[in-house]
């Protein structure tokens, strides 16, 4: 299934300076599906791709019913790297503790697929891609894209792959809000569903949160107006202070302060300076110096405004439980207590629509101080919910 | 009592190009006080300031007993033009609806005094003011500066003009810790003290805010080490996500979801595009790009690293109440519900400091949607409440 597209970059400086986003987005590690003007994916800005790819992974094996599928979806600055070696980092995949043989997405019984997402620059067409109408990156030329985009993509590879329906789908934050899209768009492929850490819309806050990475973005001069990687550049500090910004707002802050407090960074006094004195400057300082390695500005830019744009209601004539009208799906729905990026009101409003709309649906809030990035974590509570869960969709399937 | 120092910037250019604050920081529109070497300004970091100056500004007029002056202490970005207007942007000063005659600080009973922070941009000397060693500004050869050494500043002025004792003095965020520290360090020269979203500490989330906007500053090229204000520069566009960044972080989620929620500006459908479609988009870039009109970049960074390193208990050996030992001043402590900058626990933990030192305190939790800004805005429970606290003071103290 392995299939590395032959589009190489104009210059070969460019591996060198933009780092591995705009490689991995030509020649991702992953296998690839390539679709032609036969296929072309309809976007909502009424715009079309005739020549895209999906880059995925898969984890386990298809059963031969193909009933025993699950869709992973991944977050913001996630990619298909759920549960294996990540090619750029060298780190785990970022679900390792939850995806593999014997885990609560267990690879022995069930099949995973997690594809990168459209406007993602891990080998799913984004804005790093190239543009086979120019043979130079996309940059923004690339429409901007929507949750639903990427949801309408995603099924066209299962259609690619051969797989008519999911036993389940999971993801958390963005992923959380394409597992509530798919439910709404394709509730006869979904048999169960689980969005954690999500919300039916960005709120005002998150809209907030994210124009300040933009415009960190695009106010460092190394952006050149979108075109950096024809120009030579790389707005690594402007992406690194989006990133910190973001950083702050997927913690806890009780969690921050149990892990860092006001502790000075390997010294006993400060030192009256602009160095990052305090342990918690110098974490962020990292987390955004070590982001801008692997992930694309104009993918962040591109990511970010999908989850402003995301409200699922307003697709269904403002009200949320007409998304979800007549559904089979069996819903479960995560929050955790210290998610204040989409606290748990957010999650409960979902639960009402799909309450009001007849659905099968189980909630859950985890007592956490991990924050929005729970789901990433060691959370045992959220592990034995989707192993519970996830056992009990595949006994209602027939599933061994 | 004016009093304008005549030093010029070097290079006719500079206030066109850097706007207003390099112009007030050393030709302020207010009174000023200078200080030479027969009275250095001692720090904290163990340097000092031989020549340097505050800029104030006053409102009504001392009685004969000098028993009726109030210190207001502005915040991070706040100056001493509280109730006047503003000398940059001719708007109305930051508290405007609670000093003046007959409002709850009334200027027809008290004498009110504000002075500009050392390390502000207003007239008090400051990394925008002239070095008077080199003739330049001080830019980053400033030592770096802390709450303590404001409030040292403001004791100095006071002493210069005659004022030995406050009736009281009230501070809203920095303001506040101003207060704290003031109580703390001069506790017979303070009849009754307010702080408002306030705390004693900066937290490990507050810094790492504080770390981003600075980041977003020292990432912009213009910023140029700091030296801008020589090289013919200005770091606007780092400045203003900073202050994008900050101002989130001064409103609640709830009041953001009320005032603009998932509003499109001017439009009615998304333009599929990253100009500003959300109307808090716009708002923000608004905020952002005003600031800059107005306030100085490496006093920014003075600014939120002085109270990145305000600690008040570490300060007296790691017990808040030490700081208040034996304290005849009269407390009332004030939070807004909706504070998420400086939650109400915060202030608690200082009330519980000052119940063990057996100070006098009130303490009042004021339900609002206003956020941390709720002190700037018409709160009419904190008006209310601070009218009443200075009439009793005022009576307690023999005052008509």
């Amino acid at each position: 299934m392995v299939d590395t597209p032959d589009i190489t970059l104009p210059g070969a400086q460019h591996g060198a300076a933009f780092g591995a986003p705009p490689n991995e987005a030509n020649r991702p590690s992953s296998p690839v599906v390539h679709f032609g003007p036969e296929a072309p994916l309809r976007l909502d800005s009424g715009r079309s791709l005739t020549r895209w790819q999906v880059a995925y992974q898969t984890y386990g094996k298809l059963n031969a019913d193909k009933t025993n599928a699950i869709l992973v979806c991944h977050a913001l600055t996630g990619d298909q790297h759920v549960a294996s070696t990540h090619p750029v980092t060298g780190k785990p995949g970022w679900w390792w503790r939850m995806v593999g043989p014997g885990l609560p997405i267990d690879t022995d019984r069930y099949f995973v697929i997690c594809p990168n997402v459209v406007g993602g620059c891990m080998g799913t067409t984004g804005p790093a891609s190239i543009n086979p109408e120019t043979g130079l990156p996309y940059m923004l030329d690339l429409p901007v894209l929507t949750i639903g985009d990427m949801v309408r993509a995603q099924a066209m590879l299962l259609d690619r792959l051969g797989i008519p329906t999911l036993l389940s789908m999971l993801g958390g934050s963005m992923g959380g809000m394409q597992v509530l899209q798919w439910a709404a768009t394709y509730p006869d492929r979904v048999f169960s569903a689980v969005p954690i850490a999500a919300g039916a819309r960005h709120s005002s806050q998150n809209i907030a949160f994210h124009e300040v990475g933009r415009q960190a973005i695009m106010a460092d001069p190394d952006w050149r107006s979108g075109r950096y990687l024809v120009e030579g550049t790389n707005p690594r500090k402007g992406l690194a202070v989006a990133r910190m910004a973001a950083h702050i707002t997927y913690m806890s802050d009780k969690a921050l302060h149990e892990k860092f407090g006001r502790n000075l960074q390997d010294r006993d006094k400060p030192t009256f300076g602009f160095d990052a004195d305090f342990q918690i400057e110098s974490y962020l300082r990292h987390q955004g110096m070590t982001f801008v390695e692997r992930f694309d500005a104009n993918s962040y830019l591109y990511m970010t405004r999908a989850m402003d744009y995301f409200d699922l209601a307003a697709d269904y004539g403002g009200r949320l439980a007409n998304a979800f009208k007549g559904t089979k799906t069996r819903f479960c729905a995560v929050s955790f207590t210290s998610d204040w990026l989409f606290p748990t009101a957010e999650i409960k409003t979902v639960v009402k629509a799909l309450n009001a709309a007849g659905a099968s649906v189980s909630f859950v809030e985890i007592e956490t101080l991990g924050g929005h990035d729970a789901f990433l974590l060691d959370e045992p509570e959220l592990f034995a919910t989707i192993r519970g869960f996830l056992g009990a969709a595949a006994r209602a399937r027939g599933i061994q």
